[in-house]
């Protein structure tokens, strides 16, 4: 701890309010500059970053050729009306574009994943002339108005101020809605449920499902065989768009460009931000199927917002996806999720009854802690709390949500950093199941 | 026009969808550079910026000290979660802290103005236990679902999805919705409009006012003497929160560093974006009276977004602040407004019948014109058009709002800048009401 460090929380401390916290149990940890996997305060204390932020640093930190691309756009131009024509912002569509199915032809800019939600469901909704938009209990889609609203999870309910929201349960066998036991059941029961949701709330009033292709801050939740193939041909039945948010699983997360790549399904809208560009510079958008686009060709879309396309944003989207194809960093992250990541949960998942189950793949994963692996009776709070402070201490970055460890590094992450990262949560499962935590073996 | 102006213009048409447009129409006004008040494509064609794009460039474009920043910042951290403690972040509330009035300590930070402005609608119903906020029909407030709810203009209506929102009448006296004749008048019957709204929809139903200290895209309605001071009034006697949005107004507009300095009136929670940083990276907040703040110390604030505090959006707002202060910006915006801006477009007035009327002070002015100045028609939409064209032929970029050419260079803007599009606009007045316009003289 350096006196900048101080500074900094005594600045924090007086003048910033802080996201999703009582203010008074804010976090004290200062995050002064990074590289790659790792992050250090102003003293130079060293922390590996296995949280990736709010697993947005896809790309890792302050990568050269991103960081580059940032501080040539800043020399030129920072800033300029959505209204312009400005090439960064053509050429972060195209890139963008290169990696969305055929058709897909036409982007729309915001600047982070809730406003890339909010105009998707503008888009849904006048697109079809209809209202209520559909989305999974087991979900976070933003903060603002109705994405806020379309999200299920707790955040949601002191929010509801947005009508035309209609909630349903969604895929999730370890903890099945449905009384399932096998992924098959899983899949054809959620099916069945969403079937009975969209006929009892009337089809024709329904413009949209909106469904993250992998839940992740819900926990993860690798949809079962034929999962979305059938939510597609649900929507299809009764012309109903199928909105896939991508924001925290797209642009290499799962190992591949667009989680959705992974199953026989095409979604009618995209959302995206983190992953896009990393977050180096706030940005997110819509990538919209061109049948829907061309019905606002000669009809003016009600939407917009002054940093819609903004150049810097739109150098650093063009500077990340070129790096992240010339280095193969979305093969990477398939690759060590398969060879490394993977591999070693499983081990830890052998050797620790408090862990219940392992799921994901690439650079997504859960580990879902229980306090009985019969009952699956998640951990604690207070097992939890400890487990995040012990993690700290030993100098990993977590990603704690509930009670689960979201294994969730940027793509780049090495060999050895998965290792040094794995020892360091052995080293804390082995005290908390031996040193009176709830989870003991 | 060089062949790097065709290839913008062509990816644009191909991939990028435009905000509020019908997308066969867009701009095809290539910006590839700016510094100052003057703006470049790739072939050098130059334009006189009186637009401030989105009334947001208010320092000017690339202003030096704010592209170091910026590129010092992208060097260091890029990004990282809001639950960490930065020193930019830190640095940039406490810059903000000290432009608002005293007891104001915290701010809470968005991408732009639309969160911010989501941001303290939520803030107002935890806080108070409400549900309503009072908006004016003349109002914009941003894109997401409260915000755009919270909007008067004619955006609201295709997105009213939202609840909890009312919408009054403010203070116009030029298009007078109250039959009043004298300023005075005006303010007393707007607020006795809306003393009638706030009794009829139930004063312990109503969370907050919300209103533009000076509503900007509405028409820059300077606020008759009294009006603000009888808002803040009106909420003390039942309980209803302030929220002023100096999203536009703010950091330099009007010739204050908030537009509400100039008034007797103490907002309980302040929006702001676009001039806090100029827009260089996408920034905004909502800045807190301490009585608000406080009751989330031991209480989670259920709101927060990815970018909330983001390093390289910080670091600009601290560059852009400190320039702005050292350099004397607002005092100069003031000076600017009165002895030169102001001064031409009276002038303007007496010699065009065509102009009905002209409002502003600052950067922030209003030249209202008019088919008739008996009847107050205003200038149909194809005049308004051709005008349009007009500027932009000679060289300057407008804000042209429905009948209306908005005056907004950056505060920067020099007396020989101020003289140069003077003459464009008398020129393309005189052309227009000489060669067979509507407003012909
Ligand atoms: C799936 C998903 N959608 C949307 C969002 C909202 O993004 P933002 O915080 O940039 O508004 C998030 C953020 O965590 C997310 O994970
Ligand atoms: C007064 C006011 N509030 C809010 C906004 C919305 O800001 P943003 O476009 O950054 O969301 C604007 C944008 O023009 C505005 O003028």
């Amino acid at each position: 701890m350096t006196d900048t460090d101080d500074l900094a929380r005594e600045l924090d401390r007086a003048h910033v309010f802080h996201s999703w916290s009582a203010q008074s149990q804010t976090s004290s940890l200062v995050i002064a500059s990074g590289r790659g996997c790792r992050v250090w305060d102003h003293a130079g204390n060293e922390y590996l970053d296995f949280s990736s932020q709010l697993v947005n640093v896809n790309i890792g930190h302050q990568h050269p050729a991103v960081v580059s691309a940032i501080r040539e756009q800043a020399e030129l131009l920072t800033t300029i009306a959505p209204s312009t024509v400005n090439l960064a912002r053509g050429e972060a569509a195209k890139r963008i574009i290169d990696h969305a199915p055929e058709g897909f032809r036409r982007v729309f800019f915001t600047n982070g994943g809730a406003d890339a939600n909010e105009n998707a469901i503008r888009l849904a909704r006048l697109a079809t002339g209809r209202d209520k938009i559909l989305s999974t209990y087991r979900s976070y889609h933003g903060n603002t108005g109705a994405a806020i609203v379309s999200t299920g999870d707790w955040r949601r309910v002191p929010n509801e101020f947005a009508r035309g929201h209609v909630h349903f349960f969604g895929p999730y066998l370890y903890r099945s809605e449905f009384w399932a036991t096998t992924p098959e059941q899983e899949s054809e029961r959620a099916l069945h449920h969403l079937r009975r949701v969209i006929e009892a709330e009337g089809p024709t009033s329904i413009a949209a499902v909106l469904l993250e292709t992998v839940p992740g801050t819900a926990g993860i939740l690798v949809p079962p065989p034929g999962y979305l193939a059938g939510v597609r041909e649900l929507c299809d039945r009764h012309g109903i768009l199928l909105i896939l948010d991508e924001v925290m699983a797209g642009f290499g997360r799962t190992g591949r460009w667009f989680a959705f790549d992974g199953y026989d399904v095409r979604p009618d809208l995209i959302t995206f931000a983190k992953g896009v560009n990393s977050g180096y510079v706030p940005a997110g958008g819509v990538v919209i199927d061109e049948p829907i686009a061309e019905r606002f060709d000669d009809r003016v879309f009600p939407g917009g917002l002054t940093y819609s396309g903004h150049p810097l944003a739109m150098a650093s989207i063009v500077a990340t996806l070129d790096a992240m194809s010339s280095e193969g960093v979305v093969e990477h992250a398939r690759a060590i999720g398969e060879t490394a990541i993977g591999p070693a949960l499983a081990d830890l998942a052998e050797r620790y009854a408090v862990i219940g189950e392992v799921r994901g793949e690439g650079v997504f994963w859960a580990v879902e802690l229980v306090a009985d692996r019969d009952t699956r009776e998640p951990l604690p709070a207070a097992a939890m709390g400890r487990i995040k402070a012990a993690l700290v201490a030993r100098g990993l970055l977590p990603f704690i949500q509930d009670n689960r460890i979201h294994v969730v590094p940027p793509c780049v992450v090495t060999e050895e950093e998965v290792a040094e990262a794995m020892a360091i949560y052995d080293e804390v499962l082995a005290a908390e199941t031996t040193g009176g935590g709830e989870g003991r073996e």
